[in-house]
């Protein structure tokens, strides 16, 4: 089974299918009079940390991760715990790294962290669990679900800097100078886009973060919402340098910029009606905002790319481990 | 470092020293009007689960460590979220255990589980974070500091067949049917005690459970109250069959009862005022109750065990981790 299956499986058996949000999708909760939202995220040695990243930066990365799910949906973290999984005989100069990285991360996102729990495990594993507190309880949170057609698809920034960042980490890829520091810093210091989601999620009909690439992102939303969308090629955003990036290490941008992932952008539908509220908006705040495409009909989960006249179903292919 | 260094290493960082709670305790924070309890376990399959243990079995006790966690506190369970890391070529069955596991401990815990994450890791880990619903502002909840000389040491039930079904399983250990089933059981279908703690938790100066042993707890307990704290050996409640399971196997019946650990059992303090009160208590909701000893003095947290006219101190030694 891949992680696409697992996720259904355990939602299926849980009865979270029935439910607003899928298993992966932040939790909304009642307490009382409030909403909270309830997230968790497990980063994996093995997996999940790119070779150059410090120890503080991976304890950074695991908090970074639920911040980022939550600022998709316009909630500011409140509380945080952290499970560690830590090998036998890991250096205590990497502990205390650790333990600096979710210190400089609690300060630098907003999160008290408030307890956690450690463990011998055969590789490092951080499991972050998050609480938001998300408003009272009539405010409307976006799922994954509510994309509608006529909506715009927007995003809050570049695609292809994290994906450039791994390969140069991984593969040794060359970049300029300029280049290659923003990618690299991509990768091993991303950063939530907090302020973005905070101040338009109220535009959204639907959200989520990229953090398993592009791709996936936009499928996740058109499946969720049982719709078709129509990306303008054109329109992504991307770094400048990209392209010259591809060429000299005869990579395919179009995969740089669609199939990367660990990119913590925020991509969200808005509907047509609201846009021009929400164009006025984020200039006023100093928010860049990118409208990349439309919800076009109602479908099965359909994702095409338009580039000039030629159209194309998006290959659904990001960052889905196991299998 | 062991596990306790890097606890305390965490908790110096993270400022959590100066607060209420520790680091591996479960935390309490403010959400409006309300009192959440937050709490994380992370379950290792080298670590954590002992040959003969069924997957579902897995999935179910990495629920029951935080509800017995919350349920040491008198907090009810109400949502949770799972994040798993399974090996590669993990069987889809076992998966599929794991699932039905976790629906299993939803419904006899009383927890809806509303999400989770999944991830590729070199071996099975769970992390369960769980949220209670813990009361209104004012409720007091019972921390490890409340000890205080004077307080009764109470436990709700006995200790030894966690640690005598870890022997039978793990050693081969020999044993009658009928304990051999009991231990077996208390090992591989663990329950939190959740009636014990939710009724009896207004009588508590401090509490946590016994999942790390009986002597890690006291220890716990008389460290972060400060105190001095004398056991009386032989009103620790054991099971029928203990001894003699101890001599056939050679194995210390000292050792079982207080250096085990994965019991779920609660253990506490309770002021000598309201001993009375909390008996006649427990007898009307049909509880055991069982008073192992008292909070002597302050102290600089000693444990002392007394066996009829000789007193020595209890060994520090349960279920450490790492080093």
């Amino acid at each position: 089974m891949n992680e696409k299956e697992i996720i259904e499986l355990f939602a299926a058996r849980l009865g979270l299918q029935r439910k607003r949000m899928g298993l992966d999708d932040i939790a909304i909760v009642n307490a009382g009079s409030e909403i909270l939202a309830f997230k968790c995220d497990m980063l994996v040695e093995s997996t999940d940390v790119p070779k150059g990243m410090e120890p503080w930066q991976v304890a950074r990365k695991s908090i970074v991760s639920c911040a980022s799910d939550l600022a998709s949906k316009g909630i500011a973290p409140y509380v945080a715990l952290v499970s560690l999984g830590i090998p036998k005989g890991y250096p205590s100069s990497h502990i205390e790294g650790l333990a600096d990285g979710f210190k400089a991360a609690s300060g630098e996102f907003g999160v008290r962290i408030v307890g956690g729990d450690t463990n011998e495990c055969s590789e490092l594993v951080i499991d972050c669990s998050m609480i938001g507190r998300a408003g009272m309880r009539d405010r409307k949170i976006p799922s994954r679900q509510g994309a509608r057609p006529g909506d715009i698809v927007v995003v809050s920034g570049a695609f292809g800097y994290a994906s450039s960042g791994l390969k140069i980490l991984i593969n040794g890829a060359k970049a300029g100078e300029q280049f290659r520091k923003k990618a690299v810093e991509s990768v091993l210091m991303p950063a939530p886009r907090q302020k973005f989601g905070i101040a338009m999620a109220k535009y959204f009909s639907s959200s989520m973060d990229s953090s398993d690439g592009l791709s996936t992102c936009l499928y996740e939303l058109a499946r969720a919402s049982k719709v078709e969308i129509l990306i303008d090629s054109e329109k992504v955003p991307v770094p400048a340098g990209l392209e010259e990036f591809a060429r000299e290490n005869g990579l395919d941008t179009g995969t740089l910029v669609f199939h990367g992932g660990e990119e913590f952008e925020i991509v969200a539908t808005i509907p047509e009606t609201r846009m021009e509220e929400a164009r006025r908006y984020a200039k006023k705040m100093n928010l860049d905002l990118y409208a990349i495409g439309r919800v076009v009909k109602r479908g099965r989960g359909t994702v095409v790319v338009k580039t000039g006249s030629t159209r194309r179903q998006l290959e659904d292919r990001g960052y889905i481990h196991l299998g």
